[in-house]
């Protein structure tokens, strides 16, 4: 039978496509790091040229000529001719790679230049809104950018909801209807377990990590705790950026960064083990299908699924911290030297309604994101006027966090995504954390002894786990299909709901 | 009378295709500086996409369509519609682009891939032989190389000599003709000053830079330095590379390199000055005609002479260091704190011959290059084997720097750019010390008080005297009319000879 290496002249091609968007890749992180500071205009229009040319690269008759000699680049199935000789991996690939392609050829090249040039205007008007606190200014942007999407949805065609074309982007398979249920089961216990939180005498002392902690020798820890995760320095690096991201260009070169405050130490620690989930999935990824879909991560949702099984799994359980916390008391005696585990654990696991997402704790988190999930929703399928969105936001905070913003700044317009067309993609961070639940409920299966073994800061045999498991197969799978069958299961936010009910009771001591 | 804005078009399609170029300029900056180890097998073929796709589309139909309707792509003759109807800058334009582009065209692509991956193997050879001392390893390479380049002159054509259109590559209208008596003159010069010095009884006393000097308060020094020579770090970076270089992707990201070493003071200090000196051309080239000809460096001659200029007319300068000493002193007060200023100056203008060129002195340097252009021009016209260059090479070293080395590795195959075709680059090194000799000589009688004013650290007369007569013209003019235009002279080696002789009889105490 033949494998995929029948497909030779397409993924060389596919190959030299991804090397002008690995290129954009390596600008963009150069941006953020290490560029001086006076030359973002002509970034940008470098990064708009590789852009540009890897996208006309990619619907070029070319591709269609390489694309349909294998399948009907109508419906996407394999020619009958190539059915029997083409192994698994081979379809995979070639179902993928139509997936890419035929939404690509769906968005006539007007339209994408028009969004982008909307998005690029509304987030410097979303900057200045935000930082003026003037919703009014930013409205103009949002609803051309609402109209935008509408239309979009309707270029890609949908069932149901046009929220549902959307959405697709960034996890495929991922409908409304899966999201709803899903999202109210968990709701209804997040909701209660904060309730038993808050009325639980037991309260963290969170001002030992806001001391003063020496900035450099916070991001030696993290790189510390990366080492130790397994990320290879070989293959990536540690920077300092405004926003922590991870970004890679081959599995050989995964590069993440942190940021670091003196006063905010957990901010740092956290932000390296987040990045550093998502850089292990990178390395893991297979160079031998680099620039293939099957060299790439699956969805959003799978790619927060390893930051956060580290960063909360992990990073925020207590076998973690007998093993990190007497190497972090060494790295700060004066500020650390005299607080038990015990206080410092409970301090990081700290859960406390707030306004802003980013700085939310692991439960009410989610709350955030359902309070954007349904606002999306509303806006996208047209039961809500984009002006009434400042009023909407503020209740739903209200309803589910019982907190007001006092201002849009921290309210509706604390957010970036929407002003780069972003709909439809804060679903995949509460995706990221049930599917990280699940995953790390089954490695405590798997793998024998798994949290003596992180005690013993032997984290090896889990990522291990997780590139045998997961990274690996890059986007032969469907999210779906390869929870199903690593866990046997469908997505549930079960094992999620399980984890910190077992957790929050014992920290916050409350029967469950 | 129409203006360069005219060529809209065309100048918008180079700027276009200088993305990919500036592109692969910056993932070489990164593989250079921050790139992980394990990650250069994929840099390579990124690279590899992104430069042959910015030649595609040099050498495209649609570039020819472009320059065809203003010129006659056989001649490069502006078409006599548009002569009355051009300025002298959109003509420059033109020009430059015709003599890019007809280059391009002239060398088949074919024969552009076999070279490139002959370079590509054969530098890797060279590395191998240079460590293992072992010439015989490389010389089938070297010959491939050498029948290469013969081929390359063919295809360019040539009047008198192929060296000359190898010479042209680096140095436009540079030829052998002009080469050969200038580097004559200058010879002369340097045998009678060398034996000079050689019978001085003042001999410097170079340990005291050999002593341990922390390294990254070298880089500080250096980082200093560059501040006050007016290189804008909102528009350029200093990092740490294996061998320093400068570049730019815009007058608004230029960027150097050093290297630094705890026994060899003078390594990062003058790097940083040369390379300063290279950035400072790129940040005053002109940001409106970036992407086409007149947003670029004449030639490595003139750019050599601007790192030139600052790094041997300024800075190992008796005014530079009446400014900076002191502070030298401050910086490494254990190791200069009694050390004489005079004893200083003496020591890093040390002249002795030596065998490798990169750790020549600013008087022999130009010797080292006089034996690889003499040898150069030998093996090109076809006068020797390349199996003789070992021997050739010892005897030349014997006649000009009374040294044999005692094997190939700091013999014929210490230099790195032959490995990769570069034949008629090393000229290009003793031309920009002339070129700096007689562009400082001018400057000191355009700018008041120009060495009061070094001795004070101001060093903004001088760079800006610079961007004005030197850098933003880009390429508007050759070489020799942009000296000309300056100086009024033709290019002579006197002024250099006049600044060699002042300084060392000063120094070593011999009547001149």
């Amino acid at each position: 039978m033949a494998t995929s290496g029948s497909l030779d002249s397409l993924t060389s091609k596919l190959r030299e496509i991804h090397h002008l968007s690995d290129a954009a890749a390596v600008l963009s992180w150069d941006q953020e790091t290490y560029m001086p500071s006076g030359s973002g205009g002509i970034r940008a229009e470098q990064l708009a040229t590789l852009q540009t040319l890897a996208h006309n690269q990619f619907v070029s008759p070319e591709m269609e000529t390489l694309l349909g000699s294998f399948l009907d680049l109508e419906t996407g199935t394999i020619l009958p001719k190539h059915q029997a000789s083409l192994d698994g991996t081979a379809q995979a690939l070639l179902r993928e790679t139509w997936r890419d392609f035929s939404r690509a050829k769906k968005l006539p090249s007007s339209f994408v230049n028009d969004l982008e040039r909307e998005c690029s205007l509304a987030q410097q008007v979303w900057a200045e809104a935000r930082k003026t606190n003037d919703f009014q200014r930013f409205l103009p942007n949002l609803e051309r950018l609402v109209s935008f999407k509408k239309r979009e949805a309707d270029y890609l065609g949908f069932t149901d909801s046009p929220y549902n074309a959307l959405l697709d982007t960034f996890e495929p398979g991922s409908t409304v209807a899966q999201l709803r249920p899903l999202f109210a089961e968990l709701r209804t216990h997040l909701i209660r377990l904060l309730d038993q939180i808050r009325n639980s005498t037991v309260q963290p002392n969170t001002s030992l990590l806001t001391q003063s902690f020496d900035t450099s020798k916070q991001v030696d820890f993290g790189r510390l705790v990366l080492k130790q995760m397994g990320y290879n320095f070989q293959r990536g690096r540690l920077d300092l950026s405004a926003h922590p991201f991870t970004t890679a260009f081959h599995p050989t070169d995964a590069r993440v960064t942190t940021r670091v405050f003196e006063n905010d130490m957990p901010s740092c620690l956290f932000s390296c083990i987040h990045e550093g989930g998502h850089g292990l999935y990178e390395q893991g990824l297979s160079p031998k299908h680099y620039g293939t879909p099957l060299g790439e991560a699956i969805s959003l949702g799978i790619h927060e699924s390893q930051s956060r099984l580290w960063e909360n799994s992990v990073g925020r359980s207590q076998a973690f911290w007998k093993y990190f916390y007497p190497k972090l008391q060494e790295a700060f005696p004066e500020q650390l030297g005299t607080v038990q585990a015990e206080e410092f654990y409970l301090a990081i696991n700290q859960v406390a309604p707030s306004l802003i997402r980013v700085e939310a704790d692991e439960l009410t988190y989610n709350l955030h994101i359902m309070v954007r999930f349904e606002i999306e929703l509303e806006v996208i399928e047209g039961r809500v006027y984009v002006d009434d969105l400042p009023e909407l936001w503020n209740a739903k905070m209200e309803e589910y966090l019982g907190m007001t913003p006092t201002s849009d700044a921290e309210g509706v317009l604390q957010d970036v995504h929407w002003s780069f067309g972003a709909f439809g993609y804060f679903p995949t961070y509460t995706l990221g954390n049930l599917y990280a639940a699940m995953l790390f409920h089954q490695a405590k299966k798997d793998v024998e002894n798994l949290e003596q073994q992180i005690g013993e800061g032997n984290f090896l045999p889990l990522k291990n786990w997780l590139n045998d498991r997961v990274h690996q197969w890059g986007r032969q799978y469907s999210a779906n299909e390869l929870i199903q069958r690593i866990t046997g299961q469908t997505l549930t936010p079960q094992p999620f709901i399980q984890d910190l009910e077992e957790k929050f009771s014992n920290l916050y001591q409350f029967p469950t």
